[in-house]
């Protein structure tokens, strides 16, 4: 099989414009994987690193093409292997490599109390992720080489464009909702009908979950009731005025929007909870999370700002998606640079619906 | 037997100082049950309403004298209704009713959500509490009148005195231990060898946890040590400053602190905290709680200001701590108007060791 000696990276520059850059091929090591990019998410975090000298791109999902020696489980078939690479496009299927994806945890030590009970993702000796790590490798880039052990098999019957949102936005939503002790009887809230909300919605629906959805824009109103909440409650423009919810108070709360209320902002969210219940800030904000001491005390409740999940819960995430049906509703974009800038965009104006995705022409 | 016509209830006073009043004595009803108070602990919370016209103390501990005709587990032996008051007195232990300690909640609606899986002090309906309910009642008085739910026997083997601290510093640290999964293999933190610290380290030791007591007072080393922690950490003046702790990182962190951290004050406790893990600020502030975001996010912490603990767990709890021989150390003062105002003194000092109980003479 040829490859390109090249491959085609985009990285953020000092101008914030991302850039498509030719860097030398790379040959997977040890236990790393070079993956084929199909499709890759835009996520609003990648804005964040617009003026970085690194490759964007956390959210990819791709077709394994080579394997370093030390690999132990991803495979691609004699054919994919042995083929050209033009009848290896046509018969995608029976010839390729295994369906991969990957997101913003690349590596870690192996053996901290995290690690060995799962969560390499929180790792505490040795985070390898986006940002941080392997900036010269990312979503946004013809292939990217990358540990086996942080590369998670795309389901049979997901599409790889609908794999790679899930890849940071599913599980951002899908982890803490496995790990900290959603039952299928729990009402749960989602603020924000977003890249995350409206995933949120569906997982926490499918779960058994009566789901209520806050936003401050009607619009949403519809699909909100379509991706599985049972209520829609408009949230009022005023932050520390009083929401009216009409079903009974929530024991989970996933706030998804794009900034986090301040201080009494939250209030009102706090009023709508049952004791012992959770809020969720899942939006990455860089000051200080403030809320109201006395009212959360006097209901036990806690925040949990959170992210990530155990690469067991990116299996089990997937897995869950594929039997009930639950896909991210996307927007397409070339994966070029004048793709890359439309899709900054129409991030920035906040116009997705609900995910941008990049697709790779292969 | 025959009882004073009138009852002494000690109150606020808009100069703030606690003074005694003669009131004349109610008959319990329903299921009321009337308590000769014998101890009853000065908690900090207290002195919020010192200058309210309403009777003080809310870790009452004593003997059932008089039960409403609609009462139905505590009893009163026959040779305590009958004999005299002075007998009674003379053979306390085979001629006195239940004894019983009361806390924080006093009654609650016994129909909603809370209320229904055994959590009446998180009533979502009516929760009748020290400060808002029943304000001519408290512990600082001779005698108490209250629902019969919300009275808990007291152990045979723990005395009244030790017993009234637990009403409400026990319950605030055995609550969360026992509500959000602590492990006997966690590292668990304790900010704050006061009231609520010294009997929380005592706890979480026995619960099989290794506990590091955290203090700004080289003083609490020995004693804390000697109540169950493996390591004490004296915490730095600069509130942003790096702590040095020397084990692993914590999965669970109770704050008992005179004054909860303001925002980078989290900062080094953050750093200290394993991911997934929680931290309980115990005390009770008015403010906000601010915490920086990124760096809690990053390790899924929780912030769960908290307090209260369910009916059964008022009773784990004491048991518990009888099998187990945890005690509060208390420092004893006349249940009397010089002795409530020398305990006051010493509480605002900040020089308890570790909890003032009043006594009454009965």
């Amino acid at each position: 099989m040829s490859f390109p000696d090249n491959f085609l990276v985009f990285k953020g520059t000092p101008s914030g414009k991302i850039v498509g850059t030719s860097v030398p091929r790379k040959k997977p090591e040890g236990a790393q994987v070079l993956v084929e990019i199909h499709s890759s998410g835009f996520c609003y975090t990648d804005l964040h690193y617009l003026q970085q000298d690194m490759v964007l791109g956390h959210e990819g999902a791709g077709v394994v093409k080579e394997l370093g020696p030390k690999t132990r489980y991803l495979k691609i078939p004699f054919l994919a292997r042995n083929v050209s690479w033009c009848l290896t496009m046509l018969f995608h299927k029976y010839y390729s490599g295994d369906r991969v994806g990957f997101g913003w945890c690349h590596d870690s030590c192996g053996h901290c109390d995290e690690c060995i009970s799962g969560n390499g993702c929180h790792c505490r000796v040795d985070r390898h992720q986006f940002g941080t790590h392997e900036r010269d490798q990312g979503g946004f880039a013809s292939h990217a080489i990358w540990q086996e052990d942080f590369l998670y098999p795309i389901p049979d019957r997901m599409s790889l464009e609908d794999a790679a949102p899930m890849m940071c936005a599913g599980i951002t939503v899908f982890a803490p909702m496995a790990r900290h002790g959603l039952q299928p009887t729990d009402r749960v809230g989602v603020v924000g009908i977003g890249a995350l909300g409206h995933l949120a919605i569906q997982f926490a629906a499918k779960m058994g979950c009566e789901v209520v959805a806050f936003s401050g824009s009607e619009s949403k109103r519809e699909e909100a009731m379509q991706f599985g909440a049972c209520e829609f409650v408009l949230t009022p423009r005023g932050s520390a005025e009083k929401i009216m919810m009409k079903g009974k108070l929530l024991n989970h709360l996933f706030v998804t929007s794009s900034t986090l209320p301040k201080s009494e902002g939250w209030q009102p969210f706090i009023d709508l909870m049952a004791s012992f219940g959770t809020i969720y800030p899942l939006t990455v904000a860089f000051g200080d999370i403030s809320f109201p001491a006395l009212p959360a005390l006097l209901k036990s409740l806690a925040f949990r700002p959170c992210a990530h999940g155990s690469r067991l819960m990116m299996l089990q995430m997937l897995e869950f998606a594929v039997r009930h049906g639950i896909k991210p509703k996307i927007e397409r974009f070339p994966l070029d640079e004048a793709g890359l800038v439309a899709a900054q965009e129409r991030l920035l104006k906040g116009g997705v619906k609900y995910k941008a995705v990049m697709e790779a022409k292969v």
